[in-house]
C-alpha cells in the first residue's frame, strides 16, 4: 500500500499565478562557501602535486586503492572488451542510437567561409575543431551510457582529435554499459577518476592526464563548482541544474501516456520537475487519475512521488496561446507539444531546449535515440543557451586580408576612431598603410 | 630624454624555450578571496534592495550623487544628441565602421533547418534570438566607442529585441563618443551605472533595470568576478584577460611598420603582450632598432615601455613552419601574418582569435572597421573559444516530430537503453508508442 499522490494545481487566470509559478520554478545551485573552499583546495593540490594528488583523492573519496595513476587508466582495448560483455540487444541499441545521433549532428557542422570585396580585400571565418575534449561521466547510480554517446559523438563529428573521458568507479564498481558506449562513441582514453580532482586534472593536465581544451558533462555539486572555477583555463559546457519537462496537451492524448511522460522526468531525482499545461480542465483531472493509478506500478515510486509533490504542477490555461506564453516564460529544457497540429505553434516558441512535437514524440525517444542531443539547457537557461552540439567543439578565427587599396581606405577610418580613443599607436599603425 | 627600451629575446632552438615561453605567457585573473567576498555582497544587496542598492553603490564607487535611479537612465534621445556633439568626421567614421561590421556579421546569422526521414519523422533545429542582451561598457579611460559597436551590432543582427547598455560615469564624466556609438549601433537604453552592481542588476533585474538574458563586454576585476558569479542565471561572454598580439614576419616588411603594430598592442595597458616571431635574426634586430627609435615619439611611451619590457619578446625561429608551431602553441588573440603569401599558412593555423593576413593588414584596421569583431579570445582561450559574434546572441532548440511509424521503431531502441539505465518510466513511456 503506497501513500496517495498530491500534485499541485495552478490556474493561469489566477492573479497570483506568475508569483506562484516563479516560486515553483526557482532553483539555485548551492555552491556554498564550504564547497567552494574545498574545491579550491583540491584544484590547488592537483596543480601542485599532479598525479599524486589525483591518486590520493581517488583513494579518499572513491575508496579506490591505487598505488599509481597507471592503475586508473583504461585503454581503448578495455572499452572494446566491454562491448563484448553486454547483451547483443544492448549492443545493437547502442549502435543504432549512435548512428542516428551521428547523422543528426553531421548537419550541425559548420564550414569556413570567405568573401572578397571589390578592392580585393578578403574577409572570412575559419572554423577549426578543438584539439582535445574532456568528458565527465558520473559514476555509480547516475551513470548513463546514453550521456556518453550524447557528449562524445558531437566532439568526434566536429573533428576533435582526442576525446578523454573520466568516470569515477566508487569502490571499484565499473559500469560495462558505460564503457561499451564509450567504445561505440569513439572515446580515445578513459581515466577512472572523478570529482573536482578529475576536473582539475583535465583543466591543468598532470604527468598522465592530458590537459584538455574543454570539459563537458554533468556532475555533482563538487564537479559543477570545479567547472565554474576552471572556466577560462578551459572551456566548459553549461552548469546543469535538475532536469525538467513541460508538457503542453490539448486534452486529446491518452492520459496514461501523459502521466508516464511526466513520470519519465520525475524518476530522474527528487529535484526533477514535471509540469503539464492544458486548456482542458477535465483532462487535467484525468491525468491526475492516471498518475494515481500508475504510480504504484513504478519501480522508482518514491522518487517520482517526491518530485511530483515538491516540484510538479498541473496548470490550467485559457487556450493554446496562453499555454505557449507559459512555455516561453518557463523556457523549459524539454517541451512536449502533445497536440493535434504542433507545427502551427512552433514559430511562437521562443525558448526551449528541445521541442517534442505530436502525441507520438515521447521525450524518452529524444533522450535515447531520435538523433538530437539530450544535453539541454536547464532551469530557464534555454533563454540564452542551446543543446550541446558540434558547435561546442568547433571554434572560429576571423580572417582579414586587406589589399593595398583596401588598407588605404580602412586606414583613414581607423585613424579617426583610434585618435578619438587616444590610441595613437593604433592610429599611426593604420596610417602607415594609407597611400600617399 | 627617455630611458632605453629593453625587450626580451628568445630562440626556439633553445632547449629551455618552451618553459621560458610558458612563463612569459602565464597570466591569471586574480579574483582573490577579498574580491570574491565583496562581489558576492554587492550581488546580494542588489538582489535584496534592487534600485536602492544600485543608487547607493553608484554614489559610493563612482562618486555620482543620484537620489533616484531615474537620474541614471539615458533615453534614446540622449544618444541621438551625442551624435550631434561629435565632429562630422567622427560621425562618418563611426557610421562607416558600423556598416562594415554589420555586413560582415550578417554572414554569421544562422537559419533554422529541418529534414524528413523516409518514415515521416521530422528532425531539425530552430534558431531564435535572445530576447534581451546587456552590454557592459567600461567608463573613464578605457571607454572605447569601437567596443560599443562591436558588442551591440552582433546582437542587433541576431535579432535581439532590446539591447541595454550600462556604462559608469565616474564623477559624472560622460563620453559623448561612446553615446554616439551606442546610437549608431542601435542600443535601446543606457544606464549610467557600472561595476559588480551593474552586472547584478542586469542579471537579476530591479524595478528599473530590466533582467537580461546575456551580459557581454569587458570590465575590471570586479566586473569579471561578478560575471563569473552570475553565469548560469544569465549567459556571459568569455572573461577577458589582457590583450595580446603575435606578429609573424618573414623579414620583408618595413621594420617601422612592425614596431608600430607591436606598439598598438602594448599601448592598451601594462599587462598587454606583444610578441614578434621571425626566421630572420637580422630582421629582429632591425625591429628592435625601430622600437628604440619610435618609442620616444609615442604619447603612451611609459605604458608601451612597461608592457614591452615585462611581457614583450622577439622570438627567432628556424623557419616559417616553426613560426606557425609557435603560433598554435600560443593560440594568440591577434595573429598578424606579415609575410609574402599568407594564405599558404592558413590551413595550418589551428588556434587564433583573428588572423591578419599580409603586410597591409595592420591589427588596428580590424580593431576599428574591417568588419570582423574585435572582441576576441585572450590568453590562449582561442584553443576553445571564438570571436564575439551573432551566434552568441542566437540559440537553438532541437526539433523532434516522430511519425507513428518512426515512434514505433525508435520506441524499441529507447526501451532497451532505458531499461539498461534502470529508468523504467522512460522505457514505458517509449513502449506506449510501439505499434502492437
Amino acid at each position: 500500500m503506497t501513500a496517495p499522490i498530491a500534485i499541485r494545481r495552478l490556474n493561469a487566470a489566477d492573479p497570483d499565478f506568475a508569483r506562484q509559478l516563479d516560486h515553483l520554478l526557482s532553483w539555485e545551485s548551492v555552491s556554498d562557501g564550504a564547497v567552494n573552499q574545498r574545491v579550491l583546495e583540491i584544484i590547488d593540490a592537483v596543480r601542485q602535486q599532479g598525479d599524486t594528488a589525483v591518486v590520493e583523492f581517488t583513494r579518499r573519496f572513491d575508496g579506490v586503492e591505487a598505488t599509481d595513476i597507471s592503475e586508473l587508466i583504461l585503454p581503448r582495448e578495455r572499452l572494446e572488451l566491454a562491448l563484448t560483455r553486454i547483451s547483443s540487444e544492448q549492443r545493437v541499441a547502442l549502435e543504432e542510437s549512435a548512428e542516428r545521433v551521428r547523422l543528426y549532428h553531421e548537419r550541425q557542422k559548420q564550414d569556413s567561409w570567405t568573401y572578397t570585396e571589390p578592392d580585393g580585400t578578403v574577409l572570412g571565418q575559419q572554423v577549426t575543431p578543438l584539439d582535445r575534449a574532456g568528458l565527465y561521466v558520473p559514476g555509480g547510480k547516475a551513470a548513463y551510457p546514453s550521456s556518453v554517446l550524447m557528449n562524445a559523438i558531437p566532439a568526434k563529428v566536429a573533428g576533435v582529435a582526442e576525446v578523454v573521458m573520466v568516470v569515477p568507479t566508487p569502490r571499484g564498481e565499473i559500469n560495462e554499459l558505460v564503457l561499451a558506449a564509450a567504445c561505440v562513441a569513439g572515446v580515445d582514453r578513459v581515466f577512472t577518476i572523478g570529482g573536482a580532482q578529475a576536473v582539475a586534472a583535465l583543466a591543468y593536465g598532470t604527468a598522465s592526464v592530458p590537459r584538455v581544451d574543454k570539459i563537458v558533462g554533468p556532475g555533482n555539486i563538487y564537479v559543477a563548482t570545479a567547472k565554474r572555477h576552471v572556466f577560462g583555463q578551459v572551456g566548459i559546457d553549461m552548469i546543469a541544474g535538475p532536469s525538467e519537462i513541460l508538457v503542453v496537451c490539448d486534452g486529446q492524448t491518452d492520459p496514461d501516456w501523459i502521466a508516464m511522460d511526466l513520470f519519465s522526468q520525475a524518476e530522474h531525482d527528487e529535484d526533477a520537475q514535471a509540469i503539464l499545461v492544458s486548456p482542458d480542465a477535465a483532462f487535467l483531472y484525468r491525468v491526475a487519475e492516471s498518475i494515481a493509478k500508475l504510480l504504484p506500478t513504478m519501480e522508482r515510486v518514491e522518487i517520482i512521488r517526491t518530485s511530483l509533490a515538491n516540484r510538479g504542477v498541473l496548470i490550467q490555461v485559457k487556450d493554446m496561446s496562453q499555454a505557449i506564453e507559459v512555455a516561453n516564460r518557463i523556457a523549459p529544457e524539454h517541451l512536449e507539444l502533445s497536440v493535434a497540429e504542433p507545427e502551427q505553434w512552433l514559430p511562437q516558441i521562443r525558448h526551449a531546449g528541445a521541442i517534442f512535437m505530436g502525441r507520438y514524440t515521447a521525450e524518452a525517444l529524444g533522450d535515447y535515440c531520435a538523433g538530437p542531443n539530450h544535453v539541454l539547457p536547464t532551469s530557464g537557461t534555454a533563454r540564452f543557451s542551446s543543446p550541446l552540439g558540434v558547435y561546442d567543439f568547433q571554434k572560429r578565427s576571423s580572417i582579414i586580408h586587406c589589399s593595398a587599396a583596401g588598407a588605404s581606405v580602412l586606414g583613414k577610418v581607423a585613424s579617426v576612431l583610434a585618435r578619438g580613443e587616444s590610441l595613437t599607436a593604433h592610429a599611426r599603425s593604420a596610417e602607415y598603410r594609407i597611400k600617399q
